[in-house]
């Protein structure tokens, strides 16, 4: 295979082969994944009809098709959470699973390519002809994209081949040369780029840039189906897909019933693009698949766009979580600072997709604020996904319940559970960066392990400890045969403003440039970097106009976002009052959710006895009482007995 | 006809020919209603379908029926309001239109008696089968309100007939010895009470008491309908409601599918109901209905419970400007302290029929609180379902809004703008009430004009001059032909904390009685009661489970709650934060907005330029900068540019 060639400077991430992972907080979590979650994932996609599917291909089970129209992505999203694993580590009984499951594939694929079980099993003559509902290219993309991490983790082709067929068919059909159409629902683009990659084939890029500039341009392919839903599909796969024919339509158009297009990021052309909009997952993949794009060949236009949506997201449609999506039921953006925290979506697959992108931002640019929402993200929005046990997911992450808001073992619609598995099982991916050059490694995340790589044309190790998110000392040891000059860029995180650096003792100046701390110099042997980023509390206030956080305060402390659950206050969580910023203290429980700290301080409530037949009073007639509060990590809410729970604090 | 026949001992209203109103405040409005209001109602039913309705059935017009199923109840409602008019001055034009429509409703009603346009025009086989949707009975309620008025006003029967034939067909065939049925949409019980009152029919009486007792019981008849829906109309009749089949079964069925019924409060019997619950209109008038019945005959369980479900209304469901049902969508009540202020209903029907009941439970009890409500719900939530111009009506009635929502000049469903015509035209009715042993009268609300009355077996006539709501002074001028004993009882506004009253200069005691101050004397000829109540400025906090009240406060001076609009401020009023509750002072203006004192203050606003780039933010960052800002009476919101307006303003 070709090498790929990327046409101008940027950074890349470090293979996940090369990276250990060796923390007090995320290696727990990551066995989790691996043993607990990989499994539970595994099981449930044994008994729901997901594996069933392709055996009914091949005829090897009975009954007929189950689950939405997308179930295969669900395997193809375990099979790429797998491979990661095996990337790292030996793990046999994974092993197997996963070579018979693309055993299982490959033979399910069609001679001419073609693989999507739904069609596969039935309804063959609409095969490619609903692209807004029936996510053949959804699945497609989350095929090839577990098969790069299958072939990138064991160097076997076996499902890359499947991969490429799948990808050839597609080609051969749409895009430059064939038929004009676009995927209802992005994934595919960032995949494509990612076969490219792995395989040089120019095409596949071609591909994926076809998919992300057609977007948004009149007439759109979309916009064309919609007319026809009725002649696209057997009408009851809309109900599969927990959908009508109706809500699709409603769904992709404006009042007057006129094609909007903004559900699926079809309004405009994404270079055109001034905020993020439409059904969040979809936002994240398609502008994560513009960025990988962009990193191989330059386009001004396009990088312009990206950063302007990015910037939209980041600065007026992003929870403190990192969550993102604030309508419930469109699972999608609303409008500049609406940010409601009962009734958000704010799905864990959009946060999986935000750090897919912001971390493409970060490869474009090595800038440090992207890789600052990777972290706000991963920490909160992202490991609130999963229960600290590794069996339960949760869809919907919001910020606020009046505890009827619960993670569950599973999903009809199960896109989540397998999604954190893959970022939790990539995690190594994020740690580390180094410029095109070779001559500069980033150190992103402060995550304890090892990165084997080469600098310089010098083969370097470092290992790196960390006692975030807790506390602030980090280690950086270096390894070289023989000394070499590079430079180590240490970002300081954006919540950490005491940040110390000291190269082998010595202290030096923490001046950051695009949020690096860079050390250039010839490094020796044994060189070692001590850096502190004291994770102090902060109480937050969000923007003026977002009305749902108004007199109320976000307590975090480095990266870790808190929340107040029931279990832990004696008073209801939404009458806690912050007496004060200052009344706020971190203690470490080693015993508390799998060891946190947490955040206790004094409080206030109103006096409820004078309330009691008053809906409304005049303020200087409300007396107050003192009371005290804990909070935990947001992350690790709903793990115990169920109840109420706000990130959103009262102050006032 | 036989007088009615109370049971017990109980408070009446004043006959609306006895009161005049000449007020300063109150005048030029009903002047609106009865020149710009009523014509405008006229002028849309004699276009929209609902008179041509009535014609068609006698051949009269062409064409099919039009409208809601339930827009005959339109018409009835303009004629209730025409008549309430015409109780108290000559209106030449209006009689002329109100004869001629009683004349034409009267050449419609069928030889039975039946009367429902939809149902004379067509589909007659599916008469009397659907209590759920087709709101048949809830157009005979309204029909029979108007013949009340009617009758009331002028001394014909010409109306009151034609619903004594309604009301016997009804009875004849429903209730107590007829079949096994309650309307879907109370508002039949109140009427029928109240024909009862004018014709000392006891089976109007009892036909009252069975739709209010065997509501909410085991086998609903409503829920034996849920399940033949489509045979019991033709199915287009449900999106002619703006509605569907599958809607009517989610709205009356729980998350189950099961029958819930709380919709229409027939979840449970009335007297166990333990909160208001469902469709808010439908929840006020049949409470309304159940009190109305309460004065004829005692029934302390129904009491308890009409007390217990006003409480909860009062203390926990309620707007602070009177509005009530949170749900947008359902109209409905959701839960206690569910009280958002954007996405709210709030219908202007609900605020009316909040006053019927309340008015109510007055005059079973004699309390001032209920009178309280009526007035904070009269002078906010009902006065801003009307534009200054008696032109533009409101169906919602948000408490904030980002500048999308504005009063109309008409609705496909029109129930709003007759019944705050139908209510300001019988404003009489609620200034004053007598005691049932006419001994004692009450001056409930502060309008001026005069009553003239029975007291003691002695004619008495009161003047009444006011300064509300703008200023405190009330005098009363008692006139009597000769010296007689009996007593005033002055209520105390809840809203006031320095009342001041003198008889004849003479300052007397204010400590109050179940909210009155009462003035037991013989009273002269040319007596005066002086009184005082000072609308002081009071800045109000919400219960702290209201949620999206958390750090806001509302102004209210008086009766009369305040608002900020986008057109009196230079910053955006959801930025405004008030800087202290004694910076606010009231400043009369006589020119605006047909003369309103409004509030003035200091506030700050967060320094925006820091915002720019962050969405949240430390709060020891951030700094704000001092304005000011001017709020105006909620009532008459949206008369000018249109923008953004909200009641409850920052203060934290």
């Amino acid at each position: 295979m070709d090498a790929p060639r990327p046409t101008h400077e940027t950074l890349r991430p470090i293979p996940l082969a090369d990276v250990t992972i060796d923390d007090e907080f995320w290696s727990p979590r990551l066995d989790t994944n691996r043993v607990i979650t990989l499994e539970r994932v595994y099981d449930h996609l044994k008994t729901n009809g997901c594996f069933d599917n392709f055996r009914r291909v091949v005829g090897e089970a009975g009954g007929e098709f189950e689950g939405q129209m997308f179930i295969d992505s669900d395997a193809y999203k375990w099979l790429e959470a797998a491979s990661y694993t095996l990337a790292t580590r030996e793990a046999p009984t994974l092993e197997r699973r996963v070579e018979e499951l693309i055993e299982l594939i490959d033979r399910v694929q069609a001679p001419d390519g073609y693989l999507h079980t739904y069609f596969l099993l039935a309804d063959s003559a609409t095969r490619w002809t609903n692209f807004t509902v029936m996510h053949e290219l959804y699945c497609a993309g989350h095929l090839v994209e577990a098969a790069v991490a299958h072939y990138s983790a064991t160097g076997e082709d076996s499902l890359l081949s499947v991969a490429r067929r799948v990808a050839d068919h597609i080609d051969d059909r749409f895009g430059p040369d064939g038929a004009d159409r676009i995927p209802g629902h992005p994934e595919i683009e960032l995949a494509l780029v990612r076969l490219f990659r792995v395989t040089g084939e120019r095409r596949y890029l071609d591909l994926a840039e076809y998919f992300v500039n057609r977007r948004g341009r009149d007439p759109s392919p979309l916009a064309g189906e919609l007319g026809r839903l009725e002649e696209l599909a057997d009408p009851t796969i809309y109900e599969r897909n927990l959908d009508s024919i109706e809500s699709v339509r409603r769904t992709y158009c404006d009042d007057t019933g006129a094609y909007d297009g903004r559900y699926a990021q079809d309004h405009t052309p994404v270079r055109e693009q001034e905020a993020v909009e439409g059904h969040a997952v979809r936002a994240t993949y398609l502008y994560a698949g513009a960025a990988a794009l962009l990193r191989e060949s330059a386009d001004p236009e396009l990088f312009d766009a990206l950063e302007r949506l990015w910037t939209n997201l980041r600065t007026r449609r992003t929870y403190v979580t990192g969550g993102l999506g604030s309508d419930f039921e469109r699972e999608a953006f609303t409008a500049d600072y609406d940010l409601p925290n009962e009734s958000t979506c704010a799905e864990t697959c959009a946060a999986v997709g935000s750090v897919f992108w912001s971390q493409r931002m970060f490869e474009l640019t090595g800038e440090a604020k992207y890789v600052d929402l990777v972290e706000q993200t991963l920490y909160n929005g992202v490991l609130s996904g999963v229960s600290l046990d590794g069996t339960e997911f949760s869809y919907r992450n919001p910020l606020e319940t009046r505890g009827d808001t619960h993670r569950e073992q599973w999903f009809y619609c199960a896109c989540c559970p397998p999604n954190v598995a893959r970022l939790l099982a990539s995690l190594g991916k994020f740690v580390y960066a180094r410029s095109n050059d070779s001559e500069s490694l980033y150190v992103n995340l402060y995550v304890g392990g090892a990165v084997e790589t080469s600098l310089a044309e010098t083969p370097v190790a470092l290992t790196q400890e960390s006692e975030l998110p807790w506390a602030g000392d980090v280690a950086l040891d270096v390894s070289v045969a023989e000394p070499v000059e590079f430079t180590v860029n240490l970002r300081v995180p954006e919540w950490s403003d005491e940040a110390r650096v000291a190269v082998n003792g010595e202290p030096i100046d923490t001046e950051a440039t695009d949020g690096y701390v860079s050390i250039e110099r010839v490094w020796c042997d044994g060189d070692r970097v001590d850096a502190t980023f004291p994770p102090t509390v902060e109480v937050l206030r969000a923007h003026p106009d977002v009305r749902d956080d108004v007199g109320r305060v976000a307590l975090r402390r480095g990266p870790i976002v808190y929340c107040l659950e029931a279990t832990d206050n004696a008073e209801p969580v939404h009458r806690l009052i912050l007496a004060g910023a200052e009344s706020v203290r971190a203690v470490h429980c080693p015993e508390l959710l799998g060891g946190v700290t947490v955040l206790e301080g004094e409080a206030a409530t109103e006096r409820m006895e004078e309330w009691r037949t008053e809906l409304y009073r005049p303020i200087e007639e409300i007396d107050r009482e003192a009371t005290a509060f804990r909070a935990v990590p947001y992350y690790a809410w709903d793990n115990r007995d169920p109840g109420a729970m706000t990130v959103w604090m009262r102050y006032a």
